[in-house]
């Protein structure tokens, strides 16, 4: 086995043609049966195999530095530069992350989750080199479906003003998430037919030169193409035709499942656990088709995401015109859902709350500064969602909620999210982001007859003394556990408050809460820094009642544990509880 | 005069080409008067004037819809649609705003202020009107040098997937406020050069129908194009070749400076005051040149506005390739100074307030992650700054101090200020921001010798009791105000704290000040949500210390007079020193 014997790109120079071949099939199996036991990125790292080979058998990792898109296709790269044993040996599963990371090894030179990003920063390593006077090879790896982030073509724009070395390989698998949207997959194409010769082309109308490779899972072509630009003094574009998935029929078949897989049968490709019960994506893809029914003007908006929606392409296909992909571009998604509602549309757009992130001066600009009646639903804004580093959804609430006209709503129950997103749909008053709650789905099948458009009233649910607990979304049902832990160590019967809005307080309710409450605790989840709990906190800044934030610290974590991670930010309901008691008693 | 006959859109098309040529020069003559008196953005509109007519001549406005980007080119568009007065009697000038603004009129769809919006914004106008059925032309004017912006470049792909009616008209002046950046501006050029008829065409690739039209400030050859594309129903761009400044000579010849103007002397072109003494950017630029001259690691970055840094031409042409200007591109200008910073080079990106904004997510993920050593500068994060609604410096304190990882400083003065800027090039550890104060320059002479790398160590500059007032960057000095007022009206000799840390809290000086203090205060110059002084309130939620607020309401300012909105807030001295008192009396 050759793979064995590699422990860095040195020992991938020593091979020859055939040798890289079989190293290639050697790696694309141990993808295969780690992705099956393990889950991760599957299609992008199996059509990126040879590519990677080539790269690392023409340039000087990590003289030469190789900076990958998302970086989700880095899985041969690690392969190849001393990470092996995390691919071949099961107990090594988890030694390395997702994605690069330069504390894994000096061959990564960015920690990277987020799309689009490769070219900008590949275009600072090759500044640097230039200021420092270095030689050195820059390489950015971009996927096709990158490139239609704002990010990706305002790169692809100003490599060409460098006056130094920059080699963008442009991984072309016809492929994002789901199928690519926009205009220049229609020019990918036309380089494709054509093999790199039709006149019209995106790269070169960017001011950048440009080689075509046909066979991009061709290690020798590969190599031929890579050689030719080595120690390039201009920027050029590699563009190379790749396969998604490819070595494994059930992943060349169905590219979108195929992107991203939990553990699986390795023969028929099933997923070994079926998920179970309800889910807010499904549940947010069913009201809206009825909604669409009824009402022409209703559409849902997604950026390269749509199941985050629940539009699975069953549900795409049946919403027709009334489902639009904007494809990797969230900036345009908010500008477009400004603009359909500025003419008569009523425009839900989904996300992710790691990816929300990317819109903020689109949601303050676009939408809010014109207070256009759009709705944004932030998905997986929790503790309990993705754990990586540039996967966290624990910054949507600081970012969000302080941006004047938007109101952004927490429910805590399935009930409470449909009545939501019924009122934000029918309104046309305000733009209004609603964080669905992290976690199962909650569902008392109580009807919701609150009136949405009263801005930043809160709700007692319980009414008690002393204590006020304020649960905010999916923390509301700690603040219920909290209240009753309180009543059993204390006799103490607590306050249990609903805020819905993230957006506003309740001056009036807090004020009332002064007369019979010495303590009111706020429980968020997310960063406690520019929060929810932040603003009750200024608001009784100049009183006698005292004040507890609960939430997270403000820092980066990657692949934590999340129930460590509540237990350090003191989040139990038996931590709280303690720490009441002891304001209490002093 | 043709121009006092036209109350709107309808009066221009009773026009014949020679009439409405004619209106096309009274139109300029009235713009360079109100310019000479009251100032404005000046090149833009003035190459915009003929198409302006043109549109409006082919085109039913306000059905047919036009959204300008940026819109500071939409003063002819403002004369066209009922609001001439504002530009042909002084005593009206003010009545309009400088961009577009839909409260002014129904020809106006959206406030816009940053760049690169209007073809995003426009694709929602058009699915809106697709989606409920109706016919109209929804046309986005966007200039060259908004091109290169993310959100432009991801609208020009997107707007392909469109199977409805976009015309985006292209206003090609061969400019950015400063000269253009990227390798865009060579297709532009080649396909100037060859009258549209290159086959390497940019927005061809991006999938999307092309006319060209050279002589882009002949009203005849405009309707002509424009007619040609009415009621197209797919996407198509109409490049339009115009003259930034035409029609008055200084402009003409140096369009950098006349992009915007403060009033001048009509004749020779000369303003009529003259800037008076220290300015931020002069000294950073100072600073920088310098700085270079000694290490060739060091490189300053713009995003199109060069001058913030205080680098104007001859000393853009001094830094050489330590000066990089990469276009109106934020979200890369931040990519490439993390990539600098992670090659050996020390970056300083120049931003103003309200654009740093568009870049969350690069500080985030593509710099902060990372924690690479670059250095951001914000200017004019101020309420006594630019007073637009679409500019507003009030809220880049809630979009950075809560991101993890960020240093972002508040100096108070321009010793400080040099101070940090000197120590966050020289250090490796950590993502600097410095908030550069706003208003005059001050200026003690002390050298400052404060260790910046010992993290949130606030400094006690006056040592008190009773009340601790805490003054962030260039609210400092009314913190210095506030103190000596207290002192004159009660006899409390008040500590007063410079924090110069924006994202963190000095736990230990704070936990010391509750031995002999019962009131804190903060003063920040930015909105008070998700802000520095909610922290202190937050830190001190669960003790008997007090805690008093001050910045800012949130909410979208407009054409704000500074002084009404700090008494509104209560941010006088007066008014702070009545607080404290009502509460010590309490």
């Amino acid at each position: 086995m050759y793979l064995e014997t590699i422990n860095g790109p040195e020992d991938v120079k020593k091979l020859n043609i055939d040798q890289m071949t079989e190293l290639a099939s050697e790696m694309r199996q141990a993808l295969l049966k780690r992705a099956s036991i393990h889950g991760g990125h599957f299609g992008p790292n199996f059509g990126m195999v040879e590519a990677t080979i080539a790269l690392h058998y023409v340039f000087d990792s990590p003289k030469d530095k190789i900076v990958y898109d998302v970086s989700h296709q880095t899985y041969p790269h690690k392969m190849l530069t001393g990470r092996k044993d995390a691919y071949l040996y099961e107990e090594h599963y988890d030694d390395v992350s997702g994605y690069s990371n330069p504390q894994e090894s000096s061959h990564d030179h960015f920690t990277v989750g987020h799309t689009s990003t490769s070219i900008s920063l590949a275009c600072g390593l090759a500044k640097g080199c230039d200021l420092n006077g270095k030689k050195e090879n820059i390489i950015a790896v971009i996927g096709d479906g990158s490139l239609s982030g704002g990010e990706a073509l305002e790169g692809l724009d100003f490599a060409a003003e460098l006056e130094s070395n920059l080699i963008i390989v442009v991984n072309d698998n016809d492929m994002s998430i789901a199928e690519n949207h926009g205009g220049l997959y229609e020019n990918l194409k036309l380089l494709r037919e054509t093999k790199g010769q039709a006149e019209c082309n995106l790269f070169r109308a960017m001011g950048l030169d440009y080689i075509y490779v046909d066979e991009g899972n061709n290690v020798k072509e590969l190599i031929n193409a890579f050689e030719q630009v080595k120690d390039s003094s201009r920027p050029v574009v590699v563009h190379i035709r790749t396969q998604k998935g490819k070595g494994y029929g059930p992943a060349e078949k169905d590219k979108e499942t195929w992107h991203y897989n939990a553990p699986f049968n390795l023969e028929t490709g099933e997923a070994l656990a079926q998920p179970q019960g309800d889910d807010y994506s499904d549940i947010t893809a069913d009201y809206l088709l009825d909604k669409m029914k009824k009402d022409p003007s209703v559409v849902a908006i997604t950026s390269a995401t749509p199941t985050v929606l629940g539009f699975t392409k069953d549900k795409r296909d049946k919403a027709g015109k009334q489902f639009v992909d904007v494809g990797i571009a969230e900036e345009t998604a908010v500008a477009l859902a400004s603009g359909i509602a500025a003419n008569g549309g009523k425009p839900v757009w989904g996300v992710y709350s790691t990816f929300v992130q990317r819109t903020y001066d689109q949601i303050s600009q676009d939408l809010c500064i014109n207070n256009n009646a759009a709705t944004i639903i932030t998905f997986w804004g929790t503790v309990y969602g993705m754990n990586d580093v540039t996967h966290l959804g624990l910054y949507d609430i600081p970012m969000m909620a302080n941006i004047p006209n938007l109101v952004y709503l927490a429910p805590t129950t399935k009930e409470e999210y449909l009545a939501m997103l019924d009122w934000s749909l029918e309104q046309q008053e305000h733009p209004v982001a609603i964080r669905v709650p992290g976690g199962p789905v909650l569902s008392n099948g109580q009807a919701v007859t609150k009136d949405f458009s009263k801005l930043d009233k809160y709700e007692i649910t319980q009414s008690g003394k002393t204590v006020a607990v304020i649960g905010l979304g999916n923390f509301y049902s700690l603040g219920l556990d909290v209240a009753s832990e309180l009543q059993k160590q204390t006799d103490i019967h607590a306050t249990v408050i609903n805020p819905y809005y993230i957006t506003g307080i309740d001056k009036e309710l807090l004020e009332n809460l002064k007369k019979e409450h010495d303590i009111v605790i706020t429980m968020e989840d997310g960063i406690l820094d520019g929060g929810f709990g932040e603003k009750i906190a200024r608001f009784y800044g100049d009183s006698s009642v005292k004040v507890l934030n609960y939430g997270l610290k403000k820092e980066f974590l990657d692949r934590y544990n999340a129930d460590e991670v509540i237990k350090k930010n003191r989040l139990t309901k038996e931590q709280i509880t303690e720490d009441i008691k002891n304001l209490l008693n002093r």
